[in-house]
């Protein structure tokens, strides 16, 4: 991974989807806010977006390890090589393993939305898991690096602990759309942090970034602030756009209802009438 | 911003905020604490209110930006110079991205009072964030100073990540006046600190303190606690005098009230009375 | 304060209080339980104990600011020595700002059984700001000196910082008998381990432990838990005693009264039957 | 305990302990889901096991003190030793000492289920307490060692603080069986690190690590997380099959005595058949 591409794919996978969970979260509260209060069952459609998601994430899962392991220069399964007394590729075990608790969290999303004995609450907490491992491993994984390298892969660390706390507080405070919103906005951060890596690290245009350089870190600090306003400007702007969408919509269907109901209606007051007038 | 006036601005800024939330919020908790349960909708003054603070923290923003980048030695809105390889005064910069973020709360304000569909709560997490990106910034911002110099930002650092924290939990817990009175004091508590590291980094007297000297970090140490407690003493002043104003006002209101609904009564009796006695 | 006898006065004080606690979060206790739900308004009786103790409180800390302002070699009140450039006994001041802390502790708690307006939950907010102060200024006081003298200071910290966060819960969680014994058991700690830090630091038999071997540390972390574990039993004990007390009080206290109206009801049984038999 | 037994022996002991956990909450689970909701006593079978389990803790722990005390190279209860001036085999002590809090907390478990007037949560803090004190002692007892030998230890302390944090969160939301489980799961996980670290400071084909290599340290710690997913896949398969088979036995039961009844008031029907019969 230790190239441009290698930060520009989990970029625009973690990018995408933050996407998605706003387009469904927001989606699901319209949901919610149109329901009466007894009735909370999830409809059909939910169910089958939460199969779609939780399918998705466990095929990616699948094909990430899978990439991983048997690349051309990858540990082909082999993790302890006898002859030379040495670990095989552990960049890429590790990143199998992360790729793994976003497998597991997909298994447990399904399962949440199939077996209703499942407790509610245990696929917020796979993704939190799985977040955690993410920054855990990147955690040790910084040490010893060049001061600009690690210091940019620690602000990554931001969004992606952040994103496992609040994904861990959904675990107890359910269906609260703000939660929902920081969660899928970290995933936006986070997705476009890894291109902000991919950029400096290794360069496009091959203008080296000097590592060491004080100036270099406080820049990059700033960044992250802006990636962060940017997140936030794209999760209000996907949000409006779903909703606003999504009650137009909703009010023609009605407008088209109430107007059938309308005409069936004096359809009926004039078959009624007829009926009358031939009584009489 | 290297001079006393650099510190003083903002400091008087968040004393000011800080009042003002004060004041605010014991007027909002005044009004909660008459109104029957069931009717918790906020009346138009104090949706006015929230336009004017709104209004005025992204003009301030603004101006605050404006000043950074276009002042006489300011980066005019340049970031990078190619000719000298290095980047044009990140630390206006740094101070344009802290105004951004408290402009940004200043708009989510307005939208939350503006939109009843925009979550309750979103005006406390932008805010919150603004408190975290200024602390966030002033961590990278002090490494590898003189220790005074460091130990004094630190310091501030408590306030901001204290206002930061206090706000993300009103995210969750709402109309809670203790928790908005501590938001308060702290903001207040950071305008005078910000006072304080102008008195000591640049003396007016021109007496420069000894930046390494361990009895100086024990000094600002424990002037810190001062200041909490003159903090402290502060909210539980303006607190109590709103309060008490308040009361005041209201009860010779309804007194005026009462008595004209006495009168009027006492006259419709006698109407009523003489009206009887035309009847008999 | 450097010592036995500067450890060993706050010591005590902190495990007098924190007894006082337990057995006056145990009375309200009982009276809770007692009470039928809607009625929850504090009797006179809790009103005057919190009357006395935050009397005494702020007695004690007026007598402790006046002893480390006026000792013998204190500071007497004066801050900074513009003929040396120093700082005056900034040991002292720092004492004094702790002891502020508490005093403010007391002032609240007063007006918060005083005045119906402050809202409950003030006087948990400053006695947590208290022990936050208190652990703040310990935190930076410990800077430079031997490791065993530091260790024994950070683990002050524990108690402190652990009785600051467990009262800043209570603001938000009222009435919870077990955060309230919690609270009462991190003072009882806290004074146990200030005469523990005596009994190092100053030993009484002159034998001076070795302020840099190792064994010592990982003995006195150890002794940390067996002083946890006897202020475990300390709470544990007072409490059972105080339940068991005060149940076996009332009920005799009801069993009079029953046999009382038993008395009562038979004599005036007895009383109509003759009146009956007088009838006859 | 310096040896791979010395490891094993409580990581047995941890891994049975959590799977016991698993069990027993999920049995209490299904008993709380088929509850009316007015109804939430516990029946005397759940008391039963409390007792068991906290009997067995106590006499596990005094167990582990009198080993670790009188074991052949033991302090035998003697702390210091006044001719050499030096503390006798603190590493024993420390052992002990975490083995107390065990204790405590089995007596906790045990009074919280025998006297109702204990407060409920008691048992949840202790056995928070008794976590929060092994990973407190282990934190110091790190220090100064080999890289490898201190990150592994660090690794346990995940899983430590962890469970400490998650059952003190059980003090105050109660009978939530996604905390419980993860309480269950951080002792299991607890427990097959502990025979990791066996297996790498004292391997078993005596092929010794090398402690200072970082490649080593890297594996260690996604080790940690592949315990993880195994702690996981463990806590899920027991719960399910738990689940499952109770499911099956209520629900046979159920059946049998439904059928009971269907006989019963069919022979009922034609008793009273009969009856009728009789009277015509």
């Amino acid at each position: 991974m230790a190239n441009f591409g290698g930060h520009a794919i989990p970029g625009t996978f973690f990018m995408f989807y933050g996407f998605w969970l706003v387009v469904k979260h927001i989606l699901q509260h319209y949901w919610r806010t149109r329901q009466p209060k007894g009735r909370q069952l999830m409809p059909p459609f939910f169910k089958k977006l939460e199969y779609c998601e939780g399918g998705l994430q466990i095929f990616a899962s699948f094909v990430g390890i899978m990439v991983e392991q048997f690349v051309v220069d990858g540990p082909h399964a082999r993790l302890y090589n006898r002859e030379e007394s040495s670990w095989v590729k552990l960049m890429n075990w590790q990143h199998s393993t992360m790729y793994l608790f976003f497998g597991i969290s997909g298994i447990a999303s399904i399962a949440c939305t199939l077996f209703k004995k499942v407790p509610a609450g245990i696929d917020r907490l796979t993704i939190s898991l799985a977040l955690f491992v993410e920054g855990f491993l990147f955690y040790f994984h910084v040490h010893g690096r060049e001061p600009l390298d690690a210091h940019i892969h620690t602000l990554l660390l931001v969004a992606v602990f952040g994103g496992s706390a609040s994904a861990m507080l959904e675990v107890f405070v359910r269906n609260n759309i703000i939660l929902e919103l920081i969660r899928a906005g970290l995933f936006i951060l986070q997705g476009t942090w890894f291109y902000q890596i991919g950029f400096v690290l290794y360069p496009l245009n091959g203008d080296k970034w000097d590592l060491k350089l004080h100036d270099n870190m406080m820049f990059v600090t700033m960044c992250f602030c802006w990636h962060l306003a940017a997140a936030l400007l794209l999760v209000t702007s996907t949000s409006s756009a779903v909703w606003l969408t999504v009650t137009r919509f909703s009010q023609r269907g009605r407008d088209i209802e109430i107007g059938m109901r309308n005409t069936s209606s004096k359809a009926s007051a004039q078959k009624a009438l007829l009926e009358q007038s031939d009584e009489e």
